[in-house]
Order: C-alpha cells, then structure tokens, then sequence
C-alpha cells in the first residue's frame, strides 16, 4: 500500500469548499484559471512528492551535510529536485508570468508547499527559501538584479537564502553588526558573521543568492540603520564569469532534526572582497524584510502543520494495523484481539492529531486568501485583508509549530514502543517538527507581536474586523440546528476573548509595558485556540450542508469532519478556560522573579 | 563551572523538611541510620554522578549499542560503572543486610536513583533494572535460587531484566505466547520472543538474568495463567560452570534517545534448549511482577523528572550567561544586552521547569516514603500507606513523563537556535525523556488504572485517605496568612475532583464501562495537577516556614520556591479548569467515533 502523508481529499474540501479559491478567478490576475487547473497543479505536487520527496525523506535525515574542504555537501538528490522544482515551475508557482512564475494564487501555491513539506520538510524548504528571497529582488530591486539573479533562482540553480540572525543578535535584530561600506562604485564591501542560515551552502546549486542585512557605515543604530542587500556566493565579475564572493562557511550545525537542510554559519568578507549589492534604499531593510514575513511564518506554519499530518497518516496506518487487547468489557480471551484503532483512547489521540492538522491548514488557507486578496483588490477591501493577515500570523505560525510537538508526540504514543524506533517514521517527525517554535521568530516573539502590536495597531482596527469575520461564520451557523451549540459555545468564547484582551490593554495602562506582555505567549495560544475553533465552524458549516447529498464514501469523509469537529469543541476549546484564568490574574509574579531566586 | 544536573539544596529540603525521612530512623529497620547518613550516601551519589555518568552521557548517546556476531556491544564504560555500582552497595542500596544490601530506606534509594538518572539516563538503568530483578528472586524465589543469583546482581557482575513484552503483547498481557514446558527435573523449557528488553543483553557484565513472564503447559488462559520465570542467559551447569542457555538476541532497536541502553528482541529457546526456572507458585506471575510495578513505575517517573531537571538546568545556566534584547520599555541601543533570564517569559518558561521538576521530586518522594512506611508498619497504617502507594503510582509515574516533554521542549525553546543543536544537551534530553511515557504501562494504561481500578478499589477507601491527605496539608496551609488563599484554591479543586469522580463512577453505571473509560488519560491528567499542587503547598508550608530564619543565600532558595509554589498555582492549576469541563462533558463521541470515519 501506499504510504499517505496527507489527504487529498481534505485540501480539495478546504481550499474549494470552505475557502472557495476559486472566488479568485473572477479577479483579472487569474481570470484564465479555474478549479481543475487548480486540482491539475496539486496533482502534479503530489505525484512529485510521492516520487521523489517521501522516498527520500529517511536518507536525508541520516546522511547529514558535512562540510567537506569549504563546501558543504547535501543529499545527492538535491540538485535533481532543485532541477525539477525549477523546471516544473514549483519555485515560482505564485510569482508573475512577466518574471517566469506559473501566476497562480498564493492559496494554491501554498497548498503544493504543504503537500511538499507533508512528504519530505527538509527537501521541501530548499525552493521555499529560494522563492522567498527571489520575492524579495522582484520587489525592491532594480531590473538590472532582477534579471541577474531572478531566473536562475527560479529555475532551480542557484540557492536563495535569507541571512538575519547572527551570533550575537537573534531575536533582537537591532543589534546586528555585520557591516557594509562603500566602495564607491555603487556596490558595497560586506563584513560580519551570519548564523544559522538554512540553505547557507550546498553542493545542490551552483550558486547561493544571501538577502542580508547589514548597516551602512555611519548608519543609525538600532532597527533604523539596517538595510538589506543581495549578497551572492560567486559574485558575476565584469567578464560575467561567476567568481568567489570571499563568503567561508565555518560551520555546519548538526541538528535534532530538519536534518536534510543545511544549517550554516558564515562568515563574510573576512579579506575585504565581499560585494553586496543594496537592495532598496539604504536603513530599509528591515520594512523590507518584514514585508516577506508574513509569508515565510505562514510557510513555517505550513511546514509545522504538514509534518504534524504526516505523523498523524503514520499513526492512523498502524493503529488500524496493529492489534492489541480488546473492547473494555469483551472478556473472552478467545475472542481475538482488535485493532487498537478501536480503542476509545487511540481514537482520541487520533482526533487530537486530526483536529489540530486539519485546524491549522484551514487556518493557512485563509491567511493566504486574505493574502492574495489583499494583493488582488483596492482600497477598503485590500486594506481589510491585509490587516486580518497581518494579525492572525503569528497564530497561523505558532498554533501549529507549538502543537506540532504534541500531535507528532502522540503519533510516537498511537506506535508504543515501536513509535520510538527508528524503524517507523514517526519519531523523524517528532524531531523534524520542533524547529517550528524557533525559526522566523520565536513563539516568544509572535506572542509578543500579537498581543504587543498586532491587536492594537490602527486603534484595535484589526481585531475588530477578526471578531467581525468570526461573528459572521458563528451567524451562518446558528441557522443550522446541529450547529447552534457550537455557534454559541463560540460565541461566548469570543466574548471573554474580547474581556481579556479589554483587561489587557487596561493592564498595559496601570502597570507598564512589561506586566502587559509578560504573558504575551499565554495569550497567544489562549487566541489561538480560539482561531482554530472559528476554522473549525467554518469548516462543519460546509461539511454539513454536503452531507445530505454525499456518496458512501464521501459521507465518511465528512462524518469524520464533524467528529472532529466535535472532538475540538469539547476537548481543546475548553482549554481556553484555564488560559483565560491566568490572563486576568493580576499578579505580576514573572515580572517579580528575581533571576537570583534561582539560585541554591 | 561544573555542570549543575540537579538541585541538592532542593534534594535535601524534599527528603528531610518536606518529607522528614529521618522519622524512618525511629523502625528498628533503620534505627541505626541518621541524617547525616543520609546524606552521605547522597553526597557519594554526586559525586559517581559527576564524575563517571555525566562525562559520557553524550558519548552514550552517540556511540549506540551494537549487535555483532551475537552478542550487544556497549559503551566500554558500561563494564566499569556496573562494577562501581556494585562495589558502592548501590544496586543493592534498599536491600535487607541479609542480601547484601545497604538496607537503606526506599526514599533514599529513590533519591540516589535521581541523581545518577539525572547525570545519564541511560547509565543509571543498568542497575536499576538489576535491582528490581534482584528484588523479585528475594521476595519470591527460594533459598538456593537467592544464592545463586542475587550476589551476582547486587555486585554489578550480572544484569537483570523484565523480560514482560511479546511482539503481539504489549499492553495486553493477558495475550502472552511464551511457553514453559515441564523438564521433569523441575525446570522448565521456555520457548517464544520478547522484544523491547531493557539491557537484555551487553558485554559490559558475564550474564543477564531475565525475569520472564511464560505460560506453563496447559495453564489456563489470560492473565490467570501467566508465570514468572528466572531464565538467564548463560545457566550454571553441574559443574557449576556458565553455559549457554539458548536465547539468542535477534534485534537490537534504534532509537529516538535512551540510546546508551540496548533495548533487545530475544528468541527464546529456538534449539529446544533454554531452561528456566519457576519464581514462586505456577500461575501467579504477574501478580508478583505487578508486586514489584509500584517500585520501577516510581522509578520511571523518577528517571523522568531526573532528566527534566537536568534540562531544566542546562536551560538556567544558558539564560544566565546569554545576553539578547533589552528590558520592554528599555529603548536605548547603548545599552548593553540583558541575559536573557532577565526577560519575563523567558522566567515563565523556567518556572514551569522549575514547578513540575520539583514539584515531581516532591511527589516521587512521597510516595517512596509511602512504601517504606507500608513496609515497616503494621494494621493499619501499613494499609493506608499502601493504598495510598497504589493510589498515587499512576500519577507519580505518568504526570513527570508527560510533563517531561513540555519541560524538555521549553529548555530547547530557551536556547533558541542553539537547543535545537548538538552543541547543547537539551535536544538529548528532549529525546531521552520521551521514552517514558511509554515504558512500564502507556499513560493509557496508567489512565484506566487509576479511574477503573485504584480510584474505586476497596470502595473508594484509597481516595477517601488521599482526600485526607489533602485536606490534612489544606488545614496546615490555612494557618498561614501567606498560604491562605491557595489552600482555599486547592480546597476548591479537590472538591472539584471530588464531584467529577462521582460523575464517572456514575456514568459507569448508567453508561457502561467503556464511556466510564474513554477520558481516562484526561482523568489522570487532571487528577496529576491537583496532586502536584497539594505536594507544592506541602512545600510552600515549610518554605514559608523557614523563611524568617534563612540565611541570605538560603532565603533566595526559598524565595524562589515561593515564586515557583505561585507559578504553579497561577499557571497549572488553572488547567484543570478545562479538563474538568471536558470530563463532565457527556457526549461520548470518541467512543461513537468508528475508525472508518477516519477514513477519505
């Protein structure tokens, strides 16, 4: 049998179904596309990965890159897959025609990096981060970089990276220190360490395109002096021959997991022959930077969500397999034992597993709609969506990669002991899956930018329009009898939602900036599960208006929705309630502990 | 700076202020011990910790057990520690004189068990495993079988196992195919396979003595027909010399962590030719093995709070020293850096270490204490702290190997970058814990044990005596102005629980057993909280207590217990808010859920 990684079936409901992509089409930039191209495309992926990702997905985990002589040698597979995710159109699947993309939705674009990313994660981030920084160039560079670097980027032969973080300044990119002076002939002479670079260097392309930032000579300090350049590996000389950009790798790290992709250490410019070329204008570039944001933490997102499917197929394929003990209160031993799948704790741990995949995509999927419709439209309406994106990122990145780690955990549980080996997959996930909390800005950070930023920039503008979306979805379903619970059980959640985030911002007010945030991290996941539950309504609504009319087999499809459904609203959404009981407490005791109280 | 695993301050102040072992001190048993004895042993356990465990925890890991040519190869160092051990009187370390052993008291095994498990995981299961062996041929072997064995063991030249899982018996026992023929000469003839044998084989001791569960020939079916054998793997022929007794080593498992113990699949008997020997009475084997459950659950749950703790540790020492960021509302640039445990979410993530570690400690500890008062007392007392040692296992094995997890996986989020890394322990210790939940009964297994079984057993008697218990420490706390308010809060959650027992039992009634059962993991979860917060107002009553009179290094210790003892009652408590309403929730649908929902 074939191994499953994700369900077909499920993207297809969600993207068609609940997000309806196909709206898009009515919109001049896709008006030549319609669903079954859409299918066409996700069918393509999915051959794609199950031909070439997933059978890979365990020699890449053990044959680690190694930095051999100053390069880095990856995975032989590599070049062939950067070859064909260039030529198969997948590295620019959402980018404009005019610079080589395939133009589709972002919604669809992001589908195929789940079903990538669902098959091998660390296979599937080499195109990710090349587009990423591609997306950058075509928009804040000149015509003259784009057509340098652009095409060979989304062709597949050469890396993109994005390089930030540095030894000293991860979190806080305010105290980055690489440098960029003059050197009077437009370019710039770069300097400075960069860590932890995914796809820093590797034996896979034949060159590495670095977005970094660096300061200008004499530039502000802090975020106002970083600007953002384009630093290449082989830099083109004047003959357009490609030639050392004098970048060394010092160090490849050795991981607990997304072990395939190569995670760097560079140092640049140590002889003074670093060229970087600035992209923009100079002290920008971290607007710029974070322009790309949003759409590198959804991708974070997806990734934390597609592995977290993955283990959860592994999981449902042996509990059905395996046997063990029998239904609680069939005690004849001559009975044989049952598939363990129908033990109500296994079912349990599968619907936690389900609930939180399924959740999360759907949640992914609607940031991306409200991506493309905040590029596709004008106006109030553009403005909208962009603000609902802006705000439910740090869910759309956190929710998953936090609760990754648990779903993938009880994937290893659903296996016992066999679940800790190295013979089933699932324990790969179980590593692959914990960098999520960590990359493109801890959960700390996203935490701190929900609740710090994001809930109150623009006078509350953005959640308000978030409780306007989820008031609309929690109308449309109290018009169905089996859904009216649920609306309101979501409803009353909305409301407290509203209480906390009332009380603090008052907080703020009465007791400083740093008792407001100390819990930002707790109000990000108490919002989160919030988020998912509206996902979830969002998604019952549709399943139970086509269950009436759906074939055997489809009906099993959606019965299992609305379990899940279900599952959600009883198990995880209460949850909320003891989130809810510390966001009102008032007692600062983060904030009061001394670091010297941890002492002995 | 030496390389802090653990807490002895903390040690110490569970063992003799919390828990006042030296009351043991008063049981002719122990009349000739004393505190300072006491910590003797302790401070010799340190100092093997530091020395010789902790130094190859990571080579362990990185040089994986080996099968070649027949036999497990192990670390080298695996030869010499089991002689150390042996020669320390540490496998032997609660053993009557007579044995031996060091007849110490359990909670003082219990805690050099801790310190040896937080040092290196792996390490420090060898002897264990021999330990409970051993204890198993005392307690039901005869004479001659003590004679021939447990000198052997307690001196670390023979290693012992629990030789329980079958490939098709996992968690059902009852399901066992190995079989015991009658030799005619009083031996038996043992012929099948166990898999996931801890130690079952490795050159670093001359034999290995499995404690294996078999069928004897026509016995009856399930659990009433299981037997314990004593089947080593080199037997001691005539002649007295050590032969080989059949067992061959036909795998030995890769794992995710807990890689410096060889976890085995033995075949049994394959030539017709492996001899073992019946432990006590024909038939009742896994009442014996279950004998001795309460001791290696308590030691799971040991070995999991243990390598929290070093995590939690590694985690504290890496925020001290890394500089990041600045305090929020703290804008200027010039400023330097603040480490990081200078940020309150960063403290958040180190109170939560800090409040299950220790509040894990405390519990093991408790119930340690519980066993050696069931052991040296009579009547009554002897059965209410036996009860109260049943009652509790569950919880003291499951709530640290499940909160294990998050604690581990907060250590890496407070490296950032660097935890995903094997630059640093955390991501070890991350994979190492992640074993305990599985081993020695699943937290499934765990859940229905507590609400099927211990919560109603001898009618409800065992809960009764631990709401007693807990009201006991309720009324302490309330005497104190400081503590007041959280013994009303802990009052409130175990009157809670109180009324959500008697909503199950009910339900088990009305509903049957399999809906009784289906949250039973949740049960125990909810239950765990509460029980963890009782043993932190156990501890805040004697830190609030010694706070007047502390020294200044003293009184940061305690402070930070107070702190910790807060965190918890803010923080975790609260969760079982959530848990209680999903637990008085009726509708059964994981167990309506059918498995072909699953499907699409």
């Amino acid at each position: 049998m074939e191994t499953k990684f994700l369900s077909e079936t499920n993207l297809k409901f969600l993207l068609h179904d609940v997000h309806e992509i196909s709206a898009l089409t009515e919109y001049d930039a896709y008006r030549h596309q319609n669903r079954k191209m859409f299918d066409m495309v996700m069918g393509a992926a999915l051959d794609l990965a199950k031909t070439k990702l997933y059978p890979i997905l365990e020699e890449m985990d053990e044959n680690i890159p190694e930095l051999l002589d100053g390069s880095v040698r990856v995975h032989s597979a590599v070049r062939n897959l950067m070859k064909e995710y260039g030529e198969g159109g997948w590295i620019g699947a959402s980018f404009p025609e005019q610079y080589g993309g395939e133009q589709l939705p972002l919604a669809v674009a992001m589908a195929t990096r789940y079903i990538f990313a669902a098959a091998n994660y660390s296979a599937s981030t080499f195109p990710e981060l090349t587009a990423g920084a591609a997306h950058l160039i075509i928009s804040f560079g000149s015509e003259d970089m784009v057509a340098a670097y652009v095409p060979n980027m989304l062709s597949g032969k050469w890396q993109g990276t994005m390089a930030l973080t540095e030894p000293e300044a991860g979190s806080s990119l305010a105290d980055i220190t690489a440098s960029a002076s003059p050197a009077g002939d437009g370019s710039y002479r770069i300097k400075g360490q960069k860590i932890f670079i995914s796809g820093g260097d590797h034996d896979g392309v034949d060159n590495v395109v670095h977005l970094m930032l660096a300061k200008i000579d004499g530039a502000p300090a802090g975020v106002k002096g970083i600007s953002l350049f384009v630093v290449p590996k082989k830099r083109i000389d004047p003959a357009g021959a490609l030639v050392g950009n004098d970048i060394v790798v010092s160090q490849v790290f050795h991981k607990l997991g997304y072990r395939g992709n190569p995670i760097t250490q560079l140092s640049i410019g140590e002889n003074g022959d670093c060229h970087g070329f600035l992209l923009g204008e100079p002290h920008k570039g971290l607007a710029y930077m974070f322009q790309m944001m949003n759409e590198a933490r959804l991708g974070v997102g997806m990734g934390a969500a597609a592995i977290a499917s993955a283990a959860y197929y592994a999981a449902l394929e042996y509990t059905r397999g395996r046997t063990q003990g029998r239904k609680i209160g069939q005690k004849n031993l001559a009975d044989p034992q049952v598939p363990i799948i129908e033990h109500a704790d296994v079912k349990r741990m599968l619907l936690f597993q389900r609930s939180v995949v399924e959740g999360s995509l759907s949640l992914l999927l609607q940031c991306s709609m409200y991506a493309d419709l905040a590029h596709l439209q004008d106006g109030e309406d553009k403005t909208k969506h962009a603000l609902l994106l802006d705000l439910l990122t740090p869910v759309a990145k956190s929710y998953p990669s936090e609760m990754g780690i648990l779903t993938t955990s009880q994937a290893i549980q659903c296996l016992g002991g066999y679940g800790y080996c190295k013979d089933f997959p699932v324990e790969q996930y179980y590593r692959d899956v914990r960098i999520h909390p960590i990359h493109e800005g801890t959960t700390g950070i996203q935490g701190m930018d929900l609740l710090g930023r994001k809930v109150t920039m623009h006078g509350g503008e953005s959640f308000n329009l978030f409780n306007k979306e989820v008031g609309s979805t929690i109308a449309h379903a109290r018009r169905s009898p089996e859904l009216a619970a649920s609306a309101d059980q979501l409803e009353a959640s909305l409301i407290e939602l509203q209480n906390v985030t009332r009380h603090k911002i008052e907080q703020a007010a009465t007791s400083g900036p740093e008792v407001f945030l100390a819990d930002a991290t707790l109000y990000l996941e108490y919002f989160g599960i919030i988020v998912i539950a509206w996902q979830w309504l969002k998604q019952a609504i549709v399943a139970q208006s086509q269950l009436e009319k759906a074939s055997r087999i489809r009906r099993s499809f959606l019965t299992g929705k609305m379990f899940t459904f279900r599952y959600f609203f009883a198990y995880e959404l209460p949850k909320t309630k003891g989130l809810r009981s510390r966001l009102l407490d008032t007692d600062p005791l983060t904030v009061r502990m001394e670091s010297s109280f941890f002492n002995d």
